[in-house]
């Protein structure tokens, strides 16, 4: 790994030059650089941790001062408990991931002698941009190692002292191993980001991780194409035929097992027929654990003559910007819809197109609502918080793509992989195949894999 | 169909709402509609002909003067022999493919009753961007339908009167089928492609099919992905140990069989050590055939040495810019390297990143050749020229692309899908799940497909 100060069009071009040789070692090799990394960043752990205790002095002092949110400072801590262990152990467990290089996905016989085949090929080199969070330049370093792609980071400056640490200690494991110094280029140097998103010729992916601010300026600043996703609005359909206990645990995981995720609900679709049955306790669990409720004028009428007095006086008259606001707290906006069709049509209006579910004894209804809805994760009868790469068997995840192209949803490492196609001939030539006359016709004969 | 003089953002909302009921239609619907258009074209041949008449008046008095090439006056005719056919023929071979909604493509059990399920689904909105060539509409509205997507066209001015005769018949075609009437939009209105072009939260993928002008321009235009290719620069590495007699035939059809091809050979790199020996029959061969060969010193003064008085005569001196340009037409750049390893730096930064072939009686280095070139398409023995979804047996082509994410080479109808996960759970919440004493473990247990 380079610690550069160099010219962004330097780190990107040298990053592309990597790429080529990355691409070609076999897995032992960018396995074994990956038990480097492991190693020698277990043997740095005191200085590592004394770089980010001076990080933190830092960003506490910005703190202090209202320049930065505890959040921020909260996240930069690398001391917290398990973080150290989780970043060590993440880089075994992206090591032992099932090679995503060289995969063969289709194998034609075009004609005698000539086989054509599509393999799985490493994107190239990647952009990855990040905030806070110093343990993530690991998990990025080991994604990319693993899947053959050159990256250069950019990291956020509250984390400056820790990164050049960990970059450093990569750096020096990585000479003994196969995988080129450049391949992995850390950037620290400010205000490059502009620079580096118009390198198209060198960058072939940005993957920007943090707040939707960022994700929306990297979108709107680049070529370059991205993988993220900005918001998460997703949204929950409680249809009538809907278990109340069951939609109950559901809504509340949704919305207050970690309300700042981007899987968390924000909106939920009240069908008018569930408005006096299933609504009501599920309001009732919501507002118990501090969730404020802001409700439309029907919703709002059904649980006022539902809910204690107590309870109803703190229902609060949505405003039409709740239903298109991601609101990353303990609020949530009710709306009332005549039928599954107006939930539908709502969610692919208003939402985000990320995670959104129905709740209900339905299946033909379920079916249709999964059919229907335009989002990467599509519900039925279970909480949109399981969206997510570790939940889902991943082992780990670059990422949750709301992209209508190459991948969506949560993005494992196949998401940083591309294919190419070979044909092994002897000498075959185009001319010689055709409809006419004395003409040679392709086989296209499928063969196993 | 919709032929439509409303604006685009208009035209555009209303293909996103008609994409969510496309993609919901069974295979029956969509394959019915295309057998509906099929027929209505076949029934509607003299008016159609008639209308690309008015056209190609208008065009050959433009060509007469200077205003359009004679190229494109040819590209519009519908009524050259066999293209009316090839264009019906087209429709019911598209739909006679295998249906590319709703395949899964992974299961998972992620605990007892909650399964994930990752389906393949369709894009969204297309926006087609093509030149003269009047039955692209056909095909491009019978891949889009389909594939379950609704599409935007824009077709070049040239064959308005084509276009709208066409798409007339089609727009009648589906009013009594289940397609709904706005999933495919004709737009004819003039100078709107930089308004589409900004409507990334309607369109989905944009797809240029034209000149490399088009494709620049398109790309550097917009925020939408675009599938295609600019430029189409393909390399052919001749290697000491290739047969002499292969590598003339293969060599002379990836030049010359249609030099204004994408998939044509611009480059030939010829390794030190075959210069006196493999190169002079390749160069006989093509300067035969009229092409003209621009050489470094080092190959110019072999074949020198080696041609004959009249046809060294004919030999040019490369510019640099020679390896860097996509001639179209009967010019191929020859330039001497010492190994592969040069001859593969050399393609990965002056290629196009499309397709590029090794001539080698050796194994180990094509497959190094193969390993390491960046492009779509990297080939052993065999033409350039192969590079085609036909050739391939894809069926259809919606064009090559040499992206980097999503589809790269020859794209299919795989190329115009995503996919969207569902769970079907039981009422599971992610509270129950994590390491902690008493919390249940996902289960991560791949199923069938």
């Amino acid at each position: 790994m380079s610690l550069t100060n160099a010219l962004p069009v330097d780190a990107a071009s040298a990053a592309k030059s990597a790429s080529h040789i990355l691409a070609t070692l076999p897995a032992s090799s960018r396995d074994n650089a990956l038990t480097a990394i492991h190693k020698a960043l277990s043997e740095s752990k005191d200085e590592i941790l004394a770089a980010n205790a001076r990080d933190l002095v830092q960003a506490r002092k910005a703190a202090e001062n209202g320049e930065l949110s505890s959040s921020i400072v909260s996240r930069l801590d690398l001391g917290k408990k398990g973080k150290w262990e989780d970043m060590l152990k993440g880089i075994l467990d992206v090591r032992d991931l099932e090679d995503p290089v060289g995969k063969v996905t289709l194998r034609t016989r075009l004609d005698d002698g000539l086989d054509l085949e599509r393999v799985s090929c490493p994107i190239g080199v990647l952009l990855i941009i990040f905030e806070a969070r110093p343990e993530v330049i690991a998990n990025i370093a080991s994604l990319a190692i693993k899947s053959g792609n050159a990256a250069i980071l950019k990291g956020g400056k509250e984390s400056t002292e820790s990164f050049v640490a960990i970059s450093k200690v990569i750096s020096e494991a990585l000479e003994a191993t196969d995988v080129p110094n450049s391949a992995i280029q850390l950037v620290t140097t400010r205000d490059v980001i502009p620079q580096l998103l118009a390198l198209d010729q060198y960058i072939d992916l940005v993957i920007p991780r943090g707040s939707n601010e960022l994700v929306r300026f990297v979108k709107s600043s680049t070529k370059i194409p991205v993988l993220g996703h900005a918001d998460g609005l997703c949204s929950i359909y409680l249809e009538h035929t809907a278990d109340p206990d069951m939609a109950v645990k559901v809504v509340v995981d949704s919305k207050t097992s970690y309300p700042a995720a981007c899987n968390s609900v924000e909106t939920l679709l009240v069908e008018q027929a569930a408005l006096e049955t299933v609504l009501p306790p599920v309001a009732e669990a919501l507002l118990e654990k501090g969730v404020s409720l802001r409700c439309d004028a029907a919703s709002k009428k059904a649980l006022t003559s539902k809910l204690d007095a107590h309870s109803a006086a703190t229902l609060q008259d949505a405003a039409d910007s709740d239903y298109d606001t991601e609101h990353l707290s303990l609020v949530l906006a009710i709306k009332t819809v005549a039928n599954i069709s107006e939930a539908i049509s709502h969610i692919n209006v208003h939402g985000s197109h990320h995670t959104d579910a129905i709740l209900t004894s339905s299946a033909p209804l379920a079916e249709q609502f999964m059919a229907s809805v335009d989002s990467a994760g599509v519900f039925w009868n279970t909480s949109t918080r399981m969206a997510d790469g570790m939940r889902y068997g991943f082992g780990t995840e670059v990422g949750i793509s709301t992209n209508k192209i190459h991948a969506r949803g949560p993005v494992g490492l196949e998401g940083l992989m591309i294919y190419k196609y070979k044909i092994r001939g002897g000498g075959h030539i185009t001319a010689h195949y055709g409809e006419g006359e004395g003409q040679k016709r392709f086989k296209h004969e499928r063969l196993a894999l």
